[in-house]
């Protein structure tokens, strides 16, 4: 039930819990519609499917305990597959297959007001509302660019979850048929050319194959990863830059795929990878711009830096939450 | 004014005007709720803007002249990118540059109920609501194959126009960069590896290295075209059905990256080249569906032939002009 501080607290500023429940780490938050957070909290994620349950509820009962209001939205999102009736379908990193989460959830809550959605989908939801994509009026596009490549897309002014809520999987698209291995078992795929691991493998191959001139310093490494090159690239070293340059190609023609199909208003990067900014960013642009359908005729989506961090998710997930409850977009 | 006969009309069955509007034949029709065409026309497509506007309002007249009714809803489908305020921002094939064709045709057809939409998407519409998509619930991706490769989809239960226009230009990601070139100037597009164009060119590029075997009838052919080849496959020729399944490999290249992104309910194939049929689309489905993220997680959504054929354009547009006046879906 409802306490009176809480329906006083939604009188004058809309709240909503947040969760952002990854492999490791279930992170959560007490969240006001502008996407503030007026408290955070973090545990571990337990490995049991009850437990893992049992961990959302007591860290809501937390969050909402802390600031003496109740009965708030909840927004969830968790690593995992989520399909339209809130149903865990797939997790690689997580105990839960079709796992109906979302009425769990509403039932050990004791409330309707709860959304689950998958954690890449939240993240940019709260880009799209709060982050980089503020002043987008209906779309976006959003990479996320670290070990992997992830993704997630506003159009028409709603969430993509698609029909089975597998959509934005934007790292497999495939820019290069039949190119290096990816991880998720295919090849060519924008992640095996443009992601951090792929930033450090096309390194490592230059070294091997002796391509990489003695002076550069990309010798003085240990271990050549993404991060490396990109601290020899902003420390000048034009192997490291050049080295960039080839992933942000690759990242450019996946994104002139995307823009042909799609056409976003805003293009949204983030991730670990995006340390290296420019770096990468403008050869991506530049190979986008060359091969968009149309070129000349349309406007070139710009693309910005994500600006939310780890905290899109949780601010994410209150948000849809929130907009969920028919209050700001009606999403979805 | 509508006239009594138009209220009653719309009483008992609603009823709209399609036209779709192609750079050399201008298509109308009088197209019932149901997708039913109650009477067609068709004139050739005025090479100046006035006049083109003229034949508009003129062909409309016809159509609802021809049933005493007046003032129904017009949907057009036009040959040009058309943005969200119905403004033709660039059209390959008709004169209109930046022409502000929604208001236009509102003030000259003397009614609010106007919209004007790209031909491709409003075609997309037509398979959603009555054709081959008619039994998905909320997304659809399209793909009309002949001389070059067309698309469109419907996500969330609305057209993806873009935040320009421009989006559903799904022959022109890219599944072979560097690879062969496209009409559109760049290379690699899935519309110069899996058009009607591009299968005639590989079958030529085969004939040309001597790579076709003496016994196969492409030899016989005075100009190896894509359908020359389909009329070979058909007949059983081995090489001509090689051939198909190259392209229909890349086909399915190309849709992996689209399902990958968008996880559509269906997809939905047309255009000339579909005259292969299952020729192309069995090589295009296996190349898929080895190729999509979570495989053996998630449904592989099916490919089925378009239904409306040349019609699609015209009900398409009829549709979506009832359905923008919130009688159906509410789209957009």
């Amino acid at each position: 039930m409802p306490s009176l501080a809480s329906s006083l607290a939604k009188e004058s500023v809309r709240l909503a819990v947040g969760l952002d429940v990854g492999g490791t780490k279930l992170a959560a938050g007490l969240v006001a519609a502008d996407g503030s957070i007026l408290y955070r909290t973090r545990r571990d994620t337990p490995g049991e499917p009850e437990a893992l349950l049992a961990a959302i509820v007591d860290v809501v009962g937390e969050v909402e305990d802390r600031h003496l209001v109740g009965g708030l939205p909840v927004g969830v999102g968790i690593a995992a597959i989520v399909d339209g009736k809130g149903v865990a379908r797939y997790a690689p990193n997580l105990p839960l297959v079709d796992r109906p989460i979302l009425d769990e959830l509403q039932r050990d809550l004791d409330r309707t007001a709860v959304t689950v959605d998958n954690d890449a989908n939240v993240a940019v939801w709260g880009e799209y509302r709060v982050g980089a994509g503020a002043g987008a009026a209906t779309s976006l596009l959003m990479l996320t660019i670290g070990t992997g490549i992830g993704g997630g897309l506003v159009l028409n002014g709603r969430l993509v979850r698609g029909a089975h809520g597998f959509a934005g999987e934007l790292g497999h698209i495939i820019v290069q048929e039949g190119g290096p291995k990816c991880a998720c078992g295919n090849r060519g795929c924008l992640e095996a050319l443009a992601s951090g691991t792929a930033i450090g493998r096309v390194a490592r191959e230059a070294l091997a194959t002796g391509t990489v001139p003695p002076s550069s310093m990309l010798h003085q490494f240990g271990e050549v990863t993404g991060k490396a090159v990109t601290v020899a690239a902003h420390a000048g070293d034009q192997c490291a830059v050049e080295l960039l340059a080839r992933c942000g190609f690759w990242l450019g023609v996946g994104l002139a795929s995307l823009v042909n199909a799609l056409d976003p208003e805003i293009i949204v990067v983030g991730g670990g990878a995006m340390q290296a900014g420019q770096l990468l960013l403008e050869p991506a642009l530049a190979a986008m711009t060359e091969r968009l359908a149309g070129a000349g005729h349309r406007p070139v989506p710009p693309a910005v830096r994500a600006q939310l961090g780890n905290d899109a998710g949780l601010v994410g997930a209150a948000l849809l939450a929130l907009d969920q409850l028919g209050d700001e977009s009606g999403n979805p």
